[in-house]
């Protein structure tokens, strides 16, 4: 093997990209803009990262991240420039509550129908959450008043120490397992406080109106990568299904090869997880820091079950679609149904240990437990859907789990000042490398044009 | 790229081992005492992983695990096999203590002359954490009792609720910095717990006398791999500098590739860290189980500075070589002279957030920090060694970290199952998948052995 593919046989551009999500895209195009000779390498068939949409019988179904909310400005924005409307999560009726013991109360609102108590509870230990949340300097969250204390614990400690009832600490729990798609064990004290200060406040990334689930696309998330890239058209060089191996760079430029295909730049982003990026081959070998970010930084896990049937039936029941359970699998439920209403389509995610457990089931086992429960939620219907499809983003070998990465206890403190910095002419974008939004589609953009900026400026 | 490397092409085997540490060796020799062709693919240009020594001047100077110790019966009765002999560690006279504010003192035994009350709380502290190990599972830590509230939190909040004193938290802290080379804020509690049970008790892995410190070889720890690899000689397909990228499994057998060479087998046994195997494209890919593991399991942090000098000039002032720091960079110091007893050699251990800093600064400024702190604790003539070296083991593209691996809280509980179970036609060892003596060159010993055993009753 060859640590310096010939440059007699690589294809050139200014800048390469790795990963063609909206943070590689973005940063394309701004570097295009630019007047900069782009390729981006996509180690898929598709665009999109995260956001990820299939046709089936003819409708659209989103299998990834799917949601807008206020504060996004740069979604928003996007959608607006690439002429994707905006459509409000539908949320009219009761929403549905299940109970650890399986029983299901109707509500409105923005407080499920529990027990006082527990609702006190977790309603304290969310200020408390939220008081904290406000100390997080987002842009270098381990220089934050208290950091290293804050670092030196797990979500689940901060939560036995802060909650007076056991009901009001599986809500809060089963609040967090949502937002994070992980137990909170696995992740640090530090990173929840700044990833909801990254968001604004806890509240705006749990809410749906006026929070981070209140909008949502014509088309779906996944139009806004598919419209970038087609308007990129020819200018920029986008190589589908190349997973890029190894990044070369010495005081000339960036090699950056695929197989045994290779291309040169002076620069290159690379706009994939952490985890991920930790897994191309670089030379010269990457700094100790950086590295060891990479191996601390593991993705959430979830399972997004999407079930259509001909209408919305729940929705002349007065029901809203949206679900919590405290029981599982799913311990979320939306309405996902297209802005016109017909089909009509629930979106479950099964979330963090239940994600865990479901993975490594027979698929028609994952399908009969998520509908029976639907059936519990929304009446016998429910449980036989026209089509049921599902997105395991664990198994995916070119994402390998979501919604975002998990700092665990310690990384932000010993790791996190080499997140955003290149090392190089190696460049780090992502929906993780975003202080504002981090892990969002918000945030992936933010950081694509960060990166493109960073570089134009140089 | 083709997903298939051609079978035409391929060099062919039985089993194929990645990695010619002591887990990759010791497996390759019961595979091919068993009548089985073996190819060992090494990404180094030498062997040993973890074990390292380099000649400077003539004199072995050991860079990598050099210690053994009781209930090490598979390392001892390796290296009485190769004709390797032990020595013990060095430990006559004084040792030396210096306390967070420079303060040096000497004392003798094993309990260091620091405030009687620090040392009442560490020792309350320690009695208490040895009798929560007693009752881990070593085979299966995430079924022992009360596994999920123990893997729930950091050693650090542990830490911080078992001390009643800021000098007995700090004691207790440097200990746990000396054995995982990281900071109490990133394990598990479940994991430290394990660990130590894995070994016996936590006085077991601390100690010198009785403990995993109390030998050393002739020649150094190194020599076990070498001699191994010698003995195997031809019969054994080793290839250096062979740094594996993709393996790729069907119902007929395994291919393994590096850069543009292929091998198959029947099976393959990677023999490498969890974090770098995780770097290894398979295909299929692995289960998101697997995968979430890798993502999870980072090393520790250390680098290992060695001094020279003409003579153990340390020993005439009637001290051991032997001191604990609670002020770094160095936390540990060992007298690492050959049996003989010349030249006199000190070995420092730099570990955790302290060689987080260390690995980012210019190497004469971390060779200077050392030896001034040296030579606070033994003296001027420290501050002159004949020869410097030192192993920044997480800067190694091919370990990228020492000694072990570190569980974060919740990676026991949710990924644990999938450490040792073979993916289908791949297997695994490696010092991490030990469930006695976890990072441990025992440990390794044990797991190759372990994973061949697996191969040929199969």
């Amino acid at each position: 093997m060859s640590d310096h593919p010939s440059a007699l046989s690589a294809s050139s551009a200014d800048v390469i990209v790795v990963g063609a999500g909206l943070a590689g895209l973005t940063c394309a195009r701004d570097l295009h803009r630019h007047g900069l000779d782009v390729v981006i390498l996509e180690a898929r068939d598709r665009v999109g990262g995260r956001t990820y949409s299939v046709e089936i019988d003819g409708q659209t179904i989103e299998l990834g991240g799917q949601f807008l909310g206020p504060g996004q400005d740069r979604a928003y924005a996007l959608a607006a420039d690439l002429g994707v409307s905006v459509f409000p999560t539908y949320g009219e009726g009761d929403h549905l509550v299940e109970t650890a013991a399986g029983r299901v109360r109707r509500y409105r609102g923005t407080i499920p129908r529990l027990s006082p108590l527990a609702l006190l509870d977790a309603a304290q230990a969310q200020a408390r959450f939220e008081r904290l949340a406000r100390r997080i300097d987002t842009d270098a969250p381990w220089q934050s008043p208290g950091a290293v204390a804050l670092d030196g614990q797990t979500l689940e400690t901060w939560i036995r120490r802060t909650t007076w009832t056991r009901a009001g600490r599986r809500l809060f729990t089963m609040a967090c397992q949502a937002v994070w798609s992980c137990q909170p064990s696995e992740l640090s004290l530090l990173h929840a406080l700044f990833y909801a200060r990254s968001a604004g406040t806890l509240q705006q990334v749990i809410a749906v109106e006026g929070g981070a689930q209140q909008d949502r696309l014509d088309g779906g998330t996944h139009e806004l990568a598919v419209r970038l890239a087609r308007r990129l058209g020819d200018r920029v060089h986008l190589h589908l299904g190349t997973p890029v191996d190894r990044i070369v760079q010495d005081e000339h430029g960036v090699h950056v090869a695929a197989g045994d295909r290779t291309w040169r730049a002076a620069h290159v982003v690379v706009a994939i997880p952490p985890t991920l990026s930790g897994r191309i081959t670089y030379q010269p070998p990457l700094p100790a820091a950086r590295d060891g970010l990479t191996q601390r930084l593991p993705m959430g896990t979830v399972i997004k079950c999407m079930a259509v049937y001909p209408e919305p039936f729940w929705r002349s029941a007065g029901l809203s679609g949206q679900a919590t359970s405290l029981r599982g699998p799913l311990s979320a439920v939306f309405d996902s149904s297209p802005r016109p209403g017909e089909p009509g389509i629930l979106l479950g995610f099964v979330e963090g240990a239940e994600a865990r457990f479901m993975t490594a089931r027979p698929a028609h086992e994952r399908r009969a437990a998520v509908l029976a429960q639907l059936a519990e939620l929304f009446g016998p219907r429910a449980a036989s859907p026209a089509t049921y499809a599902e997105q395991d983003w664990g198994a995916e070998p070119f994402t390998r789990g979501a919604y975002s990465a998990v700092f665990p206890p310690g990384a932000w403190t010993q790791y996190g000042h080499a997140l955003r910095p290149p090392a190089g002419r190696i460049h780090w974008a992502g929906a993780e490398t975003a202080p504002r939004w981090y892990g969002y589609i918000e945030g992936a953009i933010r950081s694509g044009e960060a990166a493109a900026a960073t570089i134009t400026t140089s």
